[in-house]
């Protein structure tokens, strides 16, 4: 991953060009600077990474009737077919034909990206670059969380790295009656408390806080956004029978199930989380924010300019940090 | 209706008997009292009237297993039949065959109330007697609150009785977007803004107030807790298209509604409201209250000894109460 | 209501022009030929009346990718805006933005209509123009269907009109336990039974047929199909407690609801239906048809060319009739 | 296991003493017969196996006030406590506190059985006490498909043993668009078919048959009925993006599952299915059975006298059989 001196991108005529301002760094960057066997399977290179942005708007195509010049936007990086079956019965978050900016074509690590206008999200005034260029991974928070039934529901929350930290703060706001978080790392455990998490623990004392919570009967849901195998394993074990599991950290490697024990005869319902319900999920979020019902922004514990590419990349691996954003301009 | 001295209740062998320690007054009870044509279709004298209350447990049936004596409790009014298809499919709250406290069998404003196990609901250590002796009425507005979709919606609250309070601060703990409140009388509105309505304003602002708030759209949910003919002609027009309203508020006389324009070119789904979910809303209520996620004690605005029940009429007749509460023992 | 020589329409460059081979009568058009209160209100003349048809695509604008000239299709014709929050969550049935064709923009009682290609629906190689041309109604009896839980439940479907008589035949192949349906007119009665009706009676019978075949509980859903203010009255007597109301049918006038007896203290759920879910109930319908699941050809009772617009008119205000259908071209 | 002479059931008076007539051979009852490691860390032996039977009520408890002497009956084998949360939700079918008859206490293989009043289930007049004696696992199987949407959906159904013969038919009932099913038995293929599958193929064609039938996409739902590791990798595969996966089939080891590629990124529903939901399931199964939606009886292969359990436990093992019935009197 290189810092090169690449032409401004051309825009269709349903597209704008947009000035970034804000860009959050996520895992699925780390997983292309280390070039690994996924980034080798579908990345395409030379492409500018990078999908989570804000930034202003600074040429519309002449389609293009919703978005304006000057306009304060960030966007729905999964650009999608828009007819298939999935698109047409509003559930374009997994759209077989999705492209992925950043992933399958140019992303935001850039001074300028091409965006279709469909997938442009205004920001509201009172919403700073710096927030708008986190709204992807705030947007995967909002649908871990708010599909599953959070009103009244005690919440253990696997993992806190940046989503599942927004996740603890949507999940206070909606009424939680506790929210349990676990962590291996203090540092997180401390971002987790801040975010509103009852209780923050190591994963060993995981099992201990829930039965204290819930009578031994478990929780009602949970969210796993840690994709560690243990704490997948957990998950299942400290759901309540007939709770629910909503799976959105990405294990590296197989687990091995016992179907039977472990999500079967507790009568489990599992659920995977894909991007971002298009468009409710920003809708969600748009709301939460302007109430002001939660603050992310003791989650973004870094900010670098775009060169520091590789001190970015690191931090996110050590696992000591939040939420890590290039300030670009 | 008159105080007089009563037998102590006999219980059956599957019922215990409470000392009442606090005992909510309730628009049914007016009912009764005024004696119109709904009590004197339904109430069958002598009876003692009364639904809601809290007290301790002095006597058990020999059947009786998770009760015991000194326990401090509260109780679902509604006694079902527990064996109909309504019953037997999680749905006890329209069970045809409710009888309910106070009203088919007697209640509460007394000494002492012999209750079925079944319907027994035990206090935590932290609620009080008088928050107890309100479960009913605030179950009413779990139920017609969290069976909408609360978190990020835009609210409005018609009605700012002690139900319509209740939800106020439900709403808000669950994650309402903005609740915006409605009543004509101002002692009720400035209730409203204590349990948090970020708007309480009479109803000839109601419209500006939600137009304002919506982009002109209408708000995703109405929780219609009035009664009256013109709140209820308010709540289908200002309920977005593709909007809930939640109907609790039980008018006096038949409203003409153009079905057309004001339910099926909108697209709604209206919910009527029947008790509480059982024991799906006693559960949620629990919970939120051990959280500490609202407070419903501002609702409370008059305790007066059991007395003084003329007095409790005139209070709620004349619009200007909130809770009142009778103080037995 | 005239029939007139008119220029052949003109496309936009993301419209398509189609060849109308056949085309449905439904009772908006009579609404517009009697011009009416309403038709007066919303109607801008000169223009095409005619909402339903299927054709061959004559025509494509330079932008459109998936329809091509000599495709077989119909089309939903509610244009939509695409872009407001109901249509960015799934909803845009109900799109405060739509124009109809026929009513707000030219329609399908002519030799060709220009449509938008999103709207565009193939129709399989075994689907026939005369069902293509009917996709309309029948898409509405799909959504007032199976917008609630079919299988096993006890049905009543008030109103043996086109749709409703469309709507039995939905119910049986999805597995209802019992469709009862009710009209005055004995002609659609009988083919109330011929689409799969297992009772179908006069309105003065349906509250014993409902009562004997679900020992007096009233049944699960009603399919308010007619608008008529006593059978709606019925749906609301003859739903069981805790049941659900789809409501297609549009009432003429007001009617007053006693919304204490009629819906609250029953629980019940009241939905109100607006034209078809774009696109979930299109896929649903496709799929019944190519299954063979059921035969909508006995409800068309007439094909007509369309010089006999007034005979059409006045089939459908008879009461008499099925559907009628023109035969363009 | 073997057959022996004990003493007639004592009841409880709350219990009913049923003559039992018919009686299934399940899966369950073979892990005990070969003693495996569940059945040896679960069964405390003397017992009396079997939970799936009709019969006659010959005795009933003083409590007892909904069954008679004389009624034809067959109960839901799981007693459940009744008052713990997951019971007073209306999810009693996941009660950690269940306990099975012929697992936990005495069960059916035998002339009488003792049964909880609360847990009989009245046979109609037209249902003989063989159908009455698989409502067990037909409840399962309703359990498994009514709570995915079946109407419209395509259904890939793996594994055709008993429950997912039933399954099959039920699902055609219900209005699925197509039903793929899939077995290593060619015999069980061909009842498949007989149970109204639209395709019945070796797990080695399926693959090919759901790829033609859905245009690549995949289905809708499956039902996974078989445990099978291998199929459980084909439920996940061939259901489409944003597809549900419900899961009756007890796999007897670890599966390695890729949560990433299997689970997450296909955006799935996993739902484990449990016993029956009570009473909704029995309700869906009585009415489908009243209504003649489908015939269960050439999944019944097989009908032994009780003598015969070692030929019974051949006949499951061989997988050449459907249901396996003992005759008792």
């Amino acid at each position: 991953m290189v810092l090169a001196e690449v032409p401004e991108p051309t825009i269709r005529e349903d597209e704008v060009l947009i000035r970034v301002r804000r860009a959050g760094v996520c895992g699925t960057d780390l997983h292309i600077y280390q070039w690994d066997d996924w980034a080798r399977g579908r990345v395409k290179p030379p492409i500018i990474v990078g999908h989570e942005f804000a930034g202003d708007v600074v040429r519309v195509g002449r389609f293009v009737t919703d978005v304006r010049e000057g306009d304060r936007v960030t966007a729905e990086g999964h650009i999608v077919d828009g007819r298939c079956l999935l698109c047409r019965t509003g559930n374009s978050h997994v759209c077989p034909y999705t492209k992925i900016i950043g992933v399958d074509r140019d992303g935001c690590f850039a001074d300028y990206i091409a965006m279709p206008a469909t997938n442009v999200w205004h920001l509201d005034a009172q919403t700073s670059y710096e927030i708008g260029g986190i709204h992807d991974p705030m947007g995967n928070a909002f649908h871990t969380a708010l599909t599953a039934e959070i009103p009244g529901a005690f919440v253990l929350v696997t993992g806190c790295g940046p989503i599942g930290l927004f996740a603890i703060g949507i999940c206070k706001a909606a009424g939680a009656a506790r929210v349990i978080a676990s962590d291996t790392n203090d540092t997180r455990l401390a971002l987790a408390r801040r975010m509103g998490a009852d209780e923050a623990v190591h994963p060993d004392q995981v099992e201990g806080a829930v039965r204290t919570a819930t009578d031994n009967l478990g929780v009602d849901v949970v969210l796993e956004m840690s994709g560690v195998p243990s704490a997948v394993k957990q998950a299942l074990a400290l759901v309540r029978v007939g709770g629910r599991v909503q799976m959105l950290g990405i294990p590296s490697r197989p687990i091995d199930i016992n179907f039977a024990t472990e999500i079967i005869f507790k009568g489990l319902t599992i659920y995977g989380v894909v991007g971002r319900r298009m468009y409710d999920t920003w809708i969600l979020m748009s709301r939460f924010l302007r109430a002001g019902h939660f603050d992310p922004t003791p989650v973004i514990t870094h900010r670098l300019p775009l060169e520091a590419v590789d001190e970015a990349m690191r931090l996110i691996t050590s696992g000591e940090a939040g939420k890590v954003v290039f300030e670009i301009a």
